[in-house]
């Protein structure tokens, strides 16, 4: 068929599974689109899901720009990395000051804000949006993050919100922030999705090897988990997988599939940015780790042999431990998520993105990968106190975390006494009984630091960066390993007045 | 004094504390050097300490330039960054090709081989050299870890072999690799030094928190640590730190320094290289996380506030504790060299650095900051078989591990259950547990990436990738939290025949 000039109002660049879900999405709602893409069997299938709604496709690129209302509206839903940046540069010429041109992928945020400065001088809008919720999401309503030119953003708003998933008649997509907040927030969110998998997998792991029950009475425990206060998109589709036969055969395809674990990049660069912030999200660390670990099958099959004894079954009654292994899951999902909302107030303060975390976590609650019923004490958290320091300080959170304590050091005792592996779990704890230290051993780590490499030290109580002679110089290098503290030399000397 | 131009074999570029004592170790071992710096004053210091020593000090970059043989040696010892460019910038005009120009600075690895790869475009030969040790290294015997071109190295052995630590009669320092490999291996040294310290700080606050020690009874146990297998430099001077009074008082002075802990961040580049890598080394990763977690000291007060009880003391029989607190460190020491190990194999392979883990393992034991006793196992494993995949897989070292698996297990268990914070502990132990799991329950988050994002699984025994519609679609949003397998769809397709 052929349309007038402007007739569309939203258009999609790549019609891959989310882009021609995303547009049908819109269409379902009303709204004339248009697609693009090279491949003319992606036009034909989205002709075909989209028979009867206002969609239609091109696989010209100035046909498909032509028939856009302006201000223009595109998203681009293609690979991240330099397929964005060609697309870019293809499609710039194309358009007009004002236009809008929005990347839907898992950009990294640092390549977002690049393409935003790029364009920007050329008067064009670059939104960086991280939409979750998979092929399912986009269909029928995702959690959306979009980050941006504010005033820029009124123009999609009423789309957005249309599509989205709703929680309580409120739609899961808010406006984030200036420059790549949206995709910085999407990668956290992935940072945290990461986590909470790794911890879904070793309770399956303690449950098998630790209390050596078969599949059906595990995939029972999550399906009761997911009933309750533990209610979350990844135990649902967990307590799913835990009765998917493979295909005729009477055992779980989970069984067949091998325990070897890939992974985009989005845990990765969590870790990553979240060092740079010199941020602490320990879980989400090991969870990227134990990823790149289960790569190793073969040496691990090869240590396997070599470092008996197996992991032990634990003794004892099941169903109590079962009761604290449901403590100990609720108390690291807690400190999942907040130590990914810890790294989003610190980036929010470095980058000046402003996030405002109760709306974070409220659109969070529908249609994204991590939404659970835990979200709902976050958004009360922050939505109580918008400049809250840490999750944990929260008065409902705090009774929470703390009446699951004892759950979670039950279940890390005895796994690691056992010696069926536990990171992800002993991580989050880990974490907790130290950010509760009021004092840490750190002092001793200044203490070397300043002995071998005159790094300086602070002291409590006292302005000013120090250094000590630790130990008297050496006459010559034979016994340069055999220091004696000499009292005579001993003392501190300011280095510098303050940092 | 003046001098013939061509007199001097070697030249410091930049006199601080590195630069000048280095500087100083070569005259010691009559080898003639010239030392460049802006500042006279510390032209001062290096006529001052050399005086009768074959070393000049230069204020004018061409004078300092004239007055050394060719091809000309010349390191620079500046701060790492931009630094480091711009006396590059300074100095090519006014080298030969054929001169060869060391950073002997933590330079970033990546940025060592930028700078390579302009300067060999000049016919200059550049070298990135990782140098461990501090002040005392380097005017006593450092660890060095030179890379670059092989060839060229020749210049410049004789004078490093000459003024390098030494252990049983052999210098601390080899030909490591070409391009970055000197400063990658070095990054890697400090990664391992970050575990090792954190190790040791948990270690202390085990003793003081869980056991009850007062500092002179914690002092004792390191001093006994390090006379037996535990022996290391990090120990060494442990013990003297828990003899360092802070001055006009009668405590330590380790008691006033703030337990907050800084960093000059090649901790952290390992941990992201590491990510890049796809290679897991939690212990690592750990330490630096708690570097980091270590500055929030209000949150922590504030959290130490609200989360109660404090940590408890350990019950039972301090002595037999302390035996499984001292297999607990070998074990989790062990674990923390084999992942910078693992680390090492595989840069060795994806950059082409050819690395002799042997030699890097022999030169670690004498002059650097990570030397102990067990380098000699570590040593002896890589010696004894080049291409060993992990040390675990090393007899002896098997040996040696598998014996202090029970006291790691104590260790953990014990402050796991009583509140104190062992994360660097508690990350070895589920690292080696993981690592010696034939079967990892990675499986399942195959199973859930495919089930929300399609992100297709592979099967046991089966070539090829597969994708399963593991819940049916929706007729609408209302129901898509609720998924319901359904039995006629379950199945797996083949998506792509291989990888």
């Amino acid at each position: 068929m052929s349309v007038p000039p402007t007739t569309f109002s939203f258009g999609m660049i790549g019609l891959g599974t989310m882009g021609r879900n995303l547009l049908l999405n819109l269409a379902d709602h009303d709204f004339a689109v248009a697609g693009y893409d090279k491949d003319a069997a992606k036009i034909s299938l989205l002709a075909e899901e989209g028979a009867g709604k206002p969609v239609q496709g091109f696989t010209s690129l100035p046909e498909f720009i032509g028939s856009l209302s302006t201000p223009r509206a595109i998203m681009m839903l293609v690979p991240a990395g330099k397929v964005v940046d060609s697309v870019v540069e293809e499609l710039q010429p194309l358009l007009a000051p004002g236009d809008i041109l929005i990347d839907g992928g898992n950009s990294h945020f640092t390549d977002t804000n690049r393409r935003a400065a790029a364009l920007a001088a050329a008067g064009l809008h670059f939104f960086g949006m991280g939409i979750s919720g998979g092929e399912e999401g986009a269909r029928f309503g995702p959690s959306m993050m979009p980050g941006g030119d504010r005033q820029a953003y009124q123009v999609v708003q009423p789309m957005f919100e249309a599509i989205a998933a709703r929680v309580d008649g409120e739609p899961c997509v808010t406006y984030i922030g200036p420059g790549a907040a949206g995709h910085f927030v999407k990668m956290v969110h992935n940072g945290i999705e990461y986590g909470l998998m790794q911890l879904i997998a070793e309770t399956y792991e303690i449950m098998q090897r630790g209390l050596g029950l078969d599949n059906a009475a595990i995939g029972q425990v999550f399906a009761r988990w997911n009933s309750g206060r533990l209610q979350s998109f990844l135990l649902d589709i967990t307590k799913d997988i835990f009765t998917f036969q493979a295909p005729g055969t009477d055992h779980l395809l989970l069984d067949d599939i091998k325990d070897e674990a890939r992974s985009k990049g989005t845990g990765k660069w969590t870790s990553q940015v979240a060092q740079d912030l010199e941020m602490a999200i320990p879980t989400i660390d090991t969870a990227v780790a134990l990823r790149d670990l289960s790569k190793y099958k073969a040496l691990r099959e090869q240590l396997a042999q070599l470092y008996s004894p197996a992991p032990a079954q634990f003794t004892g009654n099941s169903d109590a431990f079962l009761a604290s292994l449901e403590q100990a899951f609720y108390f690291s999902m807690a400190l999942t998520y907040a130590q990914g909302m810890h790294l989003l107030s610190k980036a929010s303060r470095d980058f000046g993105y402003d996030l405002q975390l109760a709306n974070i976590a409220k659109i969070w609650r529908g249609g994204c990968i991590i939404r659970s019923e835990f979200l709902t004490h976050i958004f009360n958290a922050y939505q109580h106190n918008s400049t809250l320091a840490h999750l944990l300080l929260d008065e409902q959170v705090r009774a929470l975390v703390s009446a699951a304590v004892p759950g979670a050091r039950a279940v890390v005792s005895a796994a690691v006494a056992a010696g069926v592996a536990v990171p992800a779990y002993a991580a989050s704890l880990s974490y907790f009984d130290t950010i509760r230290s009021a004092r840490m051993p750190s002092n001793l780590i200044q203490a070397q630091r300043d002995y071998f490499g005159a790094h300086t030290y602070e002291l409590i109580g006292k302005e000013g960066v120090f250094h000590s002679q630790w130990t008297p110089a050496h006459e010559d290098a034979a016994n340069k390993q055999d220091t004696v503290v000499e009292p005579g030399k001993q003392g501190e000397q300011p280095v510098i007045p303050n940092k």
